[in-house]
């Protein structure tokens, strides 16, 4: 089935201690749209400026993405700067400017409107409700959010993840959504809220998640060479979401479909991780894709004794 | 096999989000040889001073582990103070009154010269090379270390490591050692300097190991509660080498030995964080031990497709 993903296209400026980069393209629906193209048929809504030139457009005309959902507005794209620390876990965030994705409307043209996977990347979660009643019902509507909503739009956003089945958020968000430092018992509150699924990214330590059928958790990848981890989280969700498309379609994922796709989710944001920007994403070999998830498989893979 | 481990025999005074703790029994080896104690004989070598009474040696009789390397010095037994933020994920020490440990000389009693696997809790790496001096070469050398030793005593420690087959450390430990932001390249410039395996320990995320092998990497069994993640580190270090003793002994253990020795290091280290102090590793039930294993391996286990 396809998949449908509304969020961010943005310009930034990213400073790692491995290199610097100057207004590259990036956004979490561009991470999203690239990973999860490389498993089935991806739609992007989202807003650019006039500034988004064709070369810009190319990196995700590459990946064959549908493009009719990109709004070009007057005014400057989303842009947003960062610089990260000597272990790449943290970063501080040097500069935000909104341009025209302030006044950012979301509008799912016709032809979108039955899309199979929703992905509701990380806007005001008052947007995120209004894109989930503009189309039919999704077979999987995945959601993700930031601490600026659970702050400043609780009310909402809890009434977005009423309609939400899969949560993809990092474990300090978590806890701060819970109000619970515990991740287990936080799980157990976010799920009340709506999603069924509470999938929990925990950076260079991979991700845990939570559902009906109980806990699974994987490390990430351990890499040699990690250089800008600048969209790893959407790149995740992009491999998770593309990988239940393609294999699960219109029919439920069980737990083991769902821990490979979370584990395809994590290979992708390996990927990601290992380039500047998006560039690790362009030009992927399947044949690359799976090698990685057979060895990510193994990482952890214990024998019966 | 036997393991024997020398180390700290302390004094803990605690506070967490969940209560606190008065002068408690603790040290990285006592939680060690509790953990060990499940799988195998263990033998402790330390000096308490003249304040640790019947009663604390009680825990340690218990589990029936030999203390006939336990000194009694007059002075006070090691003490140390420390409180954990919100997350556990930090503490701050908020007291270190070395007492007796100050002028601590493992002396390992005759009987106890030919260990089978040898345990160089975290002390300064002089007395961790005289104590490989006054045994027979153990099957298996591990040992631990901590940021105090890498900064003050880093070529009495690169002697230690060159004895050493299995150095377990944290990961901000590995990456000061190495000198080294990235985890994989950290690893081997660390094996480099003599330990074939590394393992990290990675707190609640689990650890990672380094070998001839290749990598293996495990997340921490995720808990409902955790109370007190003092001494989870030694609990983990216990259930390794623990394990080891019992299911490798004398023979040389496999990529796979390793890993479910890890494993279970991970379970022991779940035990004790459930309850303050060593208190959740005393009256632990061996198929407890075995639902939990089977539990730890089940979290992150994925089907072939």
């Amino acid at each position: 089935m396809s998949v449908l993903v509304v969020g961010s296209v943005a310009f930034d400026s990213i400073e790692t201690p491995f290199g610097a980069r100057r207004e590259i393209v990036g956004g979490a629906a561009t991470y999203f749209s690239l990973a999860a193209s490389y498993f089935t048929k991806v739609s992007l809504v989202a807003a650019v400026g006039d500034d988004f030139r064709d070369d810009h457009l190319a990196l995700l005309n590459r990946r064959e993405i549908d493009l009719s959902g990109l709004e070009r507005c007057n005014g400057e794209t989303f842009r947003w700067a960062g610089r990260y620390h000597f272990d790449l876990n943290t970063r501080d965030t040097l500069d935000t400017r909104l341009g025209v994705f302030a006044d950012f409307k979301p509008k799912v043209p016709e032809r979108l409107r039955k899309p199979g996977y929703l992905f509701l990347a990380n806007i005001d979660p008052d947007l995120q409700r209004d894109v989930v009643s503009q189309v039919e019902r999704p077979r999987l509507v995945g959601c993700d959010t930031m601490n600026f909503w659970i702050e400043g739009k609780l009310e909402s956003l809890r009434k977005t993840l009423a309609q939400v089945d899969v949560l993809v958020i990092n474990d300090s968000e978590a806890r701060q959504l819970a109000g619970e430092a515990n991740l287990v018992r936080a799980a157990a509150a976010i799920r009340a809220m709506g999603p069924s699924t509470l999938i929990v990214k925990r950076g260079e330590f991979g991700a845990a998640a939570f559902g009906n059928s109980g806990i699974f958790a994987i490390p990430a990848l351990l890499l040699d060479s990690v250089v800008d981890p600048t969209g790893a989280g959407d790149s995740f969700a992009g491999g998770f979401m593309g990988y239940l498309a393609r294999h699960a379609g219109d029919r439920p994922a069980d737990d083991q479909m769902k821990r490979r796709a979370i584990a395809m989710g994590c290979v992708m944001a390996s990927f990601a991780v290992q380039a500047f920007g998006v560039e690790g994403l362009l030009d992927l070999d399947p044949a690359a894709i799976q090698q990685r998830y057979d060895e990510f498989r193994a990482l952890s893979h214990i024998d019966l004794a």
